[in-house]
């Protein structure tokens, strides 16, 4: 196939692997309807009907851009946060803004460090950028903070990664841990804290905003896409000191948020009331997706996010062949990538329906496999 | 103000300024409020009533990611081109395109060859990655094709951009000066040939797709920001070879659309009778304020976009003063940022009323600044 000649000697390594393959991919590659849709880590209980209303709303003026500087947006982020307008950037959902930043701090060759197993889109943007994965690997399912200060220490990496709640395996540290792993982390090192699972974590596991924002090397990323219901409308943010939050200015793509989201996310904010009876929601699913998982003899994780993985007890061929399994029943999940966490599957949470389809099918799937 | 200490040297040094201030910004800054908003060259006639149902309809979907193949749109966008899914890449804007190829050929230092008063973004993403821009000035208005294409042969740049129409001069080149101009770029010069306007000129102004979709080195890059009413939702699409195509895989944010302006785009392309109606109105705005120019003793230069530029027949003091007096008045209009083409201001058309006041303010502004 015929293309340009002179891409970049980094982009043209580049593997064209992508981070995730969509379901709707999976539908048309294997001719399958998806029924349940309860892999993405989405959130089937939707947005707030305020929220419908009010990106409807905002369609009579989608053929303005939207404000390059998202004003009205941030100021209620911070009225949200009790931070200011200065500590906050806004992005297409956390992906864009893990994109951003690793393009402010890697140079090719760079050193890197995340979990091993840690999110793959992170990952996807820290190749596109030719930095140099060092990767620490989870303990007892857990990202390991002992074990990524110690690769900070060694590597003097630019950028070090970790989620709290944590995906794909759900599980968490409080915030008094997660304050001093980040304040253990040296000036020259930047920490991403992703905390696109912060609403629906226990409190103890969530640092105030207070405990981190002096800290120029921390960016806290939060998105609407998880609790709030809103994957596909893009709206992700970054929390920052003032100065670091203000790099993001030098390059993000000033006119790229699309109108009615920045408008649904506006709303959502203001719909807390609809935020909590969703997180019940959640909690409840979650709670019953833990019965299915012990009703088939196996262990489900403990989770702090919209998801929950249940430990299939033997190793990536077996999860995999899970997946597969209810794939074909058009029971759409994902599985982590690597070992040990590959021997689980991840089920995200859903309405009642979702959780009956996956109810039902499971036991079967494994039956089948054996 | 305290920011990370380690950002790359090339961030580091990249300034704080963007490629446009928006009109919100202006707003707050100078307590004013915008009554007609013909400064952007959006599109103030709106998208078609189908297109805002069909966006209204994807909001119960909207915590759903959008595909990332973006199968539909690109099987849609393939039967309105006549061309093959293959051939084309989707993105956020064609901002965001920009940004993908620049990052996608340049390494700092690089040349990129451009004309001097050509689109401020796609330069602020060449500054982004390091590249050293390399301008040719208009000719007549024109972009000088004999100019940029000396300027290729002198300094063999991975990257030069042409638009046609040109913004924001709105001018243009047959399609036969542009297909040669094409074909004469050498094969290691990749051509990003913005096409932004592409519905509101000439019919003699567009290469068909058939003349340029077997170079690897062509990317055409076209928009549902401008006819098609949709600014705000952030739509653009690449065509070139599928070779060529495929490598924005390598670096996009893979579930970067939102959902319901996908949804949106799609339903653009079916309302092709909605599309020549606007055009008209379009065509008619245009008219309208190059006789308003021609009442106040100025020309209008011809167009082939939505939006005209009237040479104010003086300099860039002028015509700023012009712009600043008009927006004092609520009438949000811009001008090209260098001489010689800074002599004219930029009106963006719109609705009778936008006209109106136009019509209204523009020899009271004139003659208050004598």
């Amino acid at each position: 196939m015929s293309a340009f000649s002179r891409f970049t000697p980094l982009v043209s390594a580049l593997p064209s692997t992508v981070p995730f393959v969509g379901p709707e991919a999976i539908e048309r590659q294997r001719g399958l309807t998806v029924k349940a849709r309860i892999g993405a880590n989405e959130n089937g209980f939707g947005p707030a009907p305020s929220v419908l209303t009010a990106m409807r709303d905002a369609g009579g003026d989608i053929w303005k851009y939207s404000d390059p500087e998202n004003h009205d947006l941030k100021q209620a982020l911070a009225a949200h946060l009790g931070t200011s307008a200065a500590n906050i950037a806004i992005g297409g959902g956390i992906d864009e803004l893990l994109g951003q930043i690793v393009r402010m701090v890697i140079e090719p060759g760079a050193p890197v460090v995340t979990s091993l197993g840690g999110y793959p889109t992170f990952n996807f943007h820290v190749a596109g950028f030719g930095g140099r994965l060092v990767t620490v690997p989870y303990v007892n399912d857990h990202e390991d903070l002992d074990g990524l200060r110690d690769a900070v220490k060694r590597e003097n990496p630019p950028l070090v990664y970790f989620a709290n709640p944590d995906n794909p395996m759900g599980s968490w540290w409080d915030a008094d841990r997660v304050v001093a792993f980040a304040r253990a982390i040296p000036e020259t090192t930047l920490l991403v804290l992703d905390e696109a699972y912060s609403e629906t974590g226990p409190a103890s596991a969530l640092p105030s905003i207070a405990s981190l924002i002096d800290l120029p090397n921390v960016i806290r990323t939060r998105t609407f896409s998880k609790a709030y219901g809103l994957a596909g409308a893009r709206v992700g943010y970054a929390i920052s000191t003032p100065g670091t939050a203000l790099a993001f200015d030098k390059i993000r793509n000033h006119f790229g948020m699309n109108r009615m989201a920045v408008a649904g996310a506006i709303a959502a904010l203001k719909d807390q009331d609809y935020l909590l009876e969703v997180v019940a929601k959640i909690h409840a699913a979650r709670e019953r997706i833990a019965g299915i998982a012990d009703a088939n003899g196996l262990r489900a994780l403990p989770s702090a996010t919209n998801f929950v993985a249940i430990d299939a007890g033997r190793d990536g061929t077996h999860a995999r062949a899970i997946v597969d399994g209810l794939m074909q029943q058009g029971i759409f999940i994902r599985m982590p990538g690597v070992a040990p966490l590959n021997r689980c599957i991840r089920v995200s949470v859903g309405p009642a329906a979702d959780m009956d389809l996956f109810e039902a099918a499971f036991p079967e799937v494994l039956k089948s496999i054996g």
